[in-house]
């Protein structure tokens, strides 16, 4: 049965690529609203590929926001396991444009990487469990497990439908274990399973003074400059060592082990590796710490974005009326998104004069996770990423957030298995990309995860 | 010879205004290339409309940059003073656009104002210098002086043509006195002769540091994020007290005397000005100066633009590869505007880490200047505000920068007098206005003006 899925699989190959590259083509970036009419295709465009992979009970199901879409095959029976499989359709804006080699929503394969906006983020990881589930099915095969798959299309604005979807489809979406790829292993020759990650407060604050842009010759020295009070409140958040100063951030931080330390210490992290992707030298940041423990275990704060004033071309003499800026918290066990968000409003509104406004939006929020590596589910991906790359994974914890991880534990009381096969592959950025022979290992992993899970 | 130059001014009022609406419809915005063609249109509509006004030598010379147009009447002979009258036909661009009520370009007249980018700034203010020569040369008349005029088009983004050209052309433009109006009288009520302006030095910083947009997630906490750094740098520059923290930059200042500071004790400004020109309620700024001393002689440093990251809709979790400022100084006699330049970058310098590119651009700068108060100019300008205003001037000083006003006193060694006409009238900013009875004193100042002066 192994052999005959994997068998499939390969010969499918040509097929499965020419299916990805379709997908890939749908622009549903969730972030603007014009590109609404493209979530809609990318819903209807799925729920076809899944009835034709052999999924049954195929939905789009509407939710508060964008629409899940549903499936499943349940034919492993009642007493089977049940693994429920997670992914995202949306992908993320792609601004700026002009850096773009090749346009991002027309893929090309260059040096053996696909190249397009969701390759890796999460369309080319997602769509390898379909194309794993049709391989297996093929020809009247069978699962020895039950499994359930859900993509949302709010993964890049938060998922704020997700966690309220989950809670009122909780019989629906019943399993005893999740499965998700959304992720890197550590590099091409060396998988790895992801236990821990990082949970997200994301906030944006405008700040409003002068009723209108000044002329800053006739009132330059008399007005606190909403640009200059923004760079104030932002160059307050962290001292000099890039440790974070919001009072109370580090308050439910539980304090990393001196053995886990030793493992992740164990996970091969390079400086050259660090210095490649970020062009950079040298890193910054919390001296006590290695890199690693920086990205993945520690707590951060980043400006993803700030503006005020004039940003034409030449010069333009205003003090601006109003300035802000997008940021973001990576948080750890177990600091709560909710109540950082709280510490960070506090923070910024003891700098802001009584006669200023201070806007605070709140654009995302998901809990930090931790999944045990002893179970049977997180033994079961070990074994199939040494079928499928022939060595074992490391355990490693990863500095992004995936919400739903944290919402699967609480509210199905399931373990969730994170299998990514991404690399570092410009996700968010321009010219993201994914190697085409990691989507075929990731297939080949995936049917391999399922036949020693039944086992 | 006044009183028929006077009755011609207000025969032609009606006339006056639809050639200045003329003047404003024309886009000649000089900080966006893209208005290139429209500064063309402006020189040559000036051109003709000065010939036709009975100014001779018309001209319109080419610079590296913007052409300046000139024009002049010889008439007086050698014997008598002769005036150098500047003006600049240039605009600030308009954004935001959809904060005007209406459109930049297409001038209204509501309650007794008009409405239109220019209006103030400095079309309406020079085109009355036009319009004087022209009533006093009406059916044969004569000015007891001789008048030179030249209106530049780069004034709004640093007149880098202009000290050039002023020393080129020392011959042509050879003057007993400059005089100016490019600026604002206190109140309506209170006509105001300047006596000081700042000097500008007009700066933009640019940091890049990773060498494309991290992913937050995945690099946040061991990249000095490039956004970030541009807030430490800019909340840098002051102290608590609003004063400036650039090493050195205070260095060449002049102390403000008793006798000065009681002076401007004596200009009618008040709190309730300021509030209702700003909309704020509690000034900001050194605590040991008044406002008015505050705004116009003290040197400050305003963040005039800053940008960095992701500025759309929604959230993007991004660690920026690059972010920049604009900032500008305003300074007062002695400081040298180079130096203060050059403070600036090592101040700025000393922030960043070594793996990251800082690119600095001047966008302009400009010497700080003060003029005579009882030179005959200022003299004769003061008899003409009252004949007009029925009102003696108050002396005072002005925040903003004109800096051909030290190049006139330096290069031509001519006092300059600044007889501005204009109030708040949001110059730089949306809805831009001037006061259409302005509009028609400040022709009726001019002609009263060269009437004593010839005295």
């Amino acid at each position: 049965m192994l052999d005959q899925a994997v068998t499939n699989a390969r010969a499918n190959r040509e097929r499965q690529l020419n299916q990805l590259f379709e997908f890939l083509r749908i622009p549903s970036v969730s972030a603007l609203s014009e590109h609404q009419v493209d979530i809609e295709r990318a819903t209807q465009w799925l729920a076809s590929n899944m009835t034709e992979a052999g999924l049954e009970h195929v939905e789009i199901i509407s939710t508060g926001g964008n629409p899940i879409v549903y499936g499943d095959w349940l034919g492993a029976g009642p007493n089977a396991q049940t693994v429920l499989v997670y992914g995202h359709y949306d992908v993320q804006p792609v601004d700026p444009l002009e850096l773009w080699i090749s346009p991002p929503f027309d893929p090309q394969i260059r040096d053996g990487e696909i190249y397009a906006r969701g390759a890796s983020d999460d369309k080319g990881q997602m769509f390898a469990h379909i194309k794993a589930v049709e391989a297996m099915l093929a020809g009247g095969g069978k699962l020895p497990v039950n499994v359930k798959m859900i993509f949302e299309g709010e993964e890049e604005v938060g998922s704020p439908s997700l966690e309220p979807f989950v809670v009122e489809h909780n019989d629906l979406l019943a399993a005893t274990s999740g499965l998700i790829s959304d992720g890197r292993i550590v590099d091409a020759d060396t998988p790895s399973l992801v236990y821990a990650l990082r949970g997200m407060t994301y906030m944006e604050i405008r700040i409003k003074g002068p009723s209108r842009d000044l002329h800053s010759g006739s009132y330059g020295g008399s007005v606190h400059n909403p640009a200059q009070l923004v760079a104030e409140i932002i160059a307050s958040m962290h001292d000099r060592n890039g440790t974070v100063t919001i009072p109370g951030f580090y308050d439910n931080v539980c304090p990393l082990s001196t053995e886990e330390r030793q493992a992740l210490a164990n996970v091969p992290h390079s400086l050259d590796q660090w210095r490649e992707e970020t062009g950079l030298d040298a890193p910054w940041g919390e001296e006590e710490y290695t890199i690693l423990e920086r990205t993945t275990a520690r707590p951060t704060c980043e400006v993803n974005g700030m503006w005020g004033g004039f940003q034409g071309e030449g010069g333009k003499t205003i003090i601006p009326a109003e300035a802000g800026a997008k940021i973001s918290m990576r948080l750890v066990p177990d600091q709560d998104p909710q109540e950082i968000a709280r510490l960070f409003e506090a923070h910024v509104r003891r700098f802001i004069p009584a006669d200023y406004t201070l806007e605070v939006l709140e654009h995302a929020h998901g809990r930090p996770a931790i999944t045990p590596i002893d179970s049977p589910e997180s033994k079961a991906a070990a074994r199939a990423y040494q079928a499928a790359w022939g060595k074992s994974p490391v355990f490693t914890r990863e500095g992004g957030s995936i919400p739903i991880v944290a919402t699967f534990q609480k509210e199905l009381g399931a373990p969730v298995v994170l299998m990514g096969f991404g690399l570092d592959d410009n996700v968010h950025a321009p010219n993201e990309h994914f190697r085409l022979d990691h989507f075929y290992k990731g297939i080949e992993t995936i049917i391999h995860y399922y036949h020693y899970l039944g086992d």
